[in-house]
């Protein structure tokens, strides 16, 4: 890939980053974001690890392969990935996803808190925004147990997004319990929409409790 | 209509929505704001579908007509308008107003559900910034089912805004179950304020639950 | 007094209007803030009616007498002053203010609906900034009906303001129910001060509920 | 210690004090940050007594001693240190703190409310930002009474701080009940990250109750 396409990576990922830090929902060096910059093979630049997330210029990004390691020689810094690269990787992998986000939203770990087997969502305008109708259909948020082996996570996140014999459930959100949020998009724009609506339909059925 | 009458339209449009947007009250791409820029025929111009409403420049506007469809040549952009123009042209038929604001604030989607009958009011000092007494009346913020039909919707809202024989229950705002809600006025500035009045006014209801 | 006096109130005015409104405590055109700028006559520049607190400009204040009326001829606009301006007024004269602050934030209208015979608090650290002990002191913030006539409101909180052969309760703050709240300082910063501090307190007393 | 090294520490105490100003953590006058400037004999440059915290320049500093008491011909304003400058001297001796930040946040007061005892968290990812694992250990950020004298303050502080035979509840933070929190670490920034972090579980917490 060019130094083009990742300084621009670079670029939306910090402004995005600064974004989040400032409403809250990345406390301390919390939460990563990152952009598919490759396919064949898989390629995500992602936030480098331990920083500010208010603070990030373009140059803070590492490429990561399909397992979330790392790759050298490609441009991106030399910084340490996110162990949670790799799962940015499994989602951009198994969704196509162009941008994966991941923040620590209060009530995606609330609500992850109280419907451990998922949060049923039904009857709200907003389902449109995250791909499904307004009306008559249960939309789930899928919430899995927290882990520090991303690749425990991927496959937990694998067995609830692809449904037997249907994309019904195909929801561009994942709840890890204890823990965040990861929603994702064709690119970070349409990432960070998903996300504000699953946290908003999110504080809709908290205050429904 | 002038061009020069379309651009200060769009402007404040643009401006009112990045107002909104970042008290997180446009998640995703939701929500739209309209002017009403001719009366006979009914025009407004409403902002275009499908973009993120912190971002909007002042092109970004489609002139509608009374059923809240696109009405070509006669300046604004050739965007698709939202289905929800039908809604705010028909408010700004009925109440005559000037500018209508849908956002999707928290506090109108909880009251919404807990008093689908509508919300009671009474006795709150900011009932005269919608047009009533601080003291002795009762006002209702009309709520009214969610759905995809705006001519559906628009009888609904006109059920409950013409009182017979009366204009006792005139209040410059509706909300929609499980979807968010409309306000309106003479202009954009005051629709503004009669959404944060009614946004203040259900969350002091809300508390007192 | 001097239009230069006349010009430094109306531009601090300003700007703590804005800052209150980005708070959400000034909603619609709701609250007003005055600075005492004589005391033989009582004078104060107080905010104009109707305008959008977030948009002032210096030149919007009018001056008005110890009931709050406007005098005109001694600099300030000729805009309507506020019906409260009444209240200002007998807050500066009774406690020599020298800056009163009304907005309508949502703590104090919750407490005031709570308790409406008066918030206790009492082993607060926070209590220190608003002129009492942290520890062994009972401290009442007063809460009065709401009401029209700012006479009758003036006279509630005289009554509840003068403690018998003591200065014990002496608040710098005044809840009035089902409205706002009232806080009051020697400048404006201090008035500031005892808002932001009065609201704390309640927000915490709130929270253990 | 160099005028530079004071000039650099003002600048951060008044960048990160006006931040934590503008969330609302510092109402009033309340709160106050210090970094370390020397460590034998130890020196704090602390911020000064009595200013408004979303307004300090970089000479808004004072130089304290262990006992927090202000050294005069070391540098920094002739300003009164608030008496609190005595705990952030004696955390930055017992932790090895660099810079420490004492605010007075809303989720910080109510879980110290409720759990006096200390505040006890477990099985939560942003455990690992404050130092410990995400999974399987209990940690308990500790609640201490609120009282004037630092001396009680900080021995109950190192009671609590120092476990026997261990360094297992090492938690770069500290609850003063009735009052607010405490957050150290290696510099200012470590030191927001700790807050910022502890503040975040401390809700989430609160919200499971």
């Amino acid at each position: 890939m060019t130094a083009e396409v990742l300084d621009r990576a670079g670029a939306s990922l910090a402004a995005e980053s600064a974004r989040f830090t400032a409403r809250g929902w990345m406390p301390g060096t919390a939460g990563n974001l990152s952009v598919t910059v490759g396919r064949d093979p898989l390629r995500l630049a992602v936030t480098a690890s331990g920083l500010d997330k208010g603070e990030l210029t373009p140059a803070d990004i590492v490429v990561v392969d399909a397992d979330g390691v790392g790759v050298l020689g490609e441009g991106g810094s030399e910084q340490r990935p996110s162990a949670e690269a790799g799962l940015h990787a499994r989602i951009a992998a198994v969704t196509g996803a162009g941008a994966v986000i991941h923040v620590h939203a209060l009530a995606a770990v609330t609500a992850g808190h109280h419907w451990p087997e998922g949060v049923v969502l039904r009857d709200l305008e907003m389902l449109k925004g995250i791909g499904h109708s307004a009306h008559g259909e249960t939309v789930t948020i899928p919430v899995i147990a927290n882990g520090q082996d991303m690749t425990v996570l991927g496959d937990a996140f694998e067995a609830l997004y692809v449904r037997p014999a249907s994309g019904e459930n195909d929801v561009p959100a994942l709840i890890v319990a204890d823990h965040g949020i990861y929603a994702w998009g064709r690119d970070l724009r349409q990432a960070r929409w998903h996300l504000e609506l699953t946290e908003a339909l999110l504080q809709i059925v908290l205050s429904r409790r």
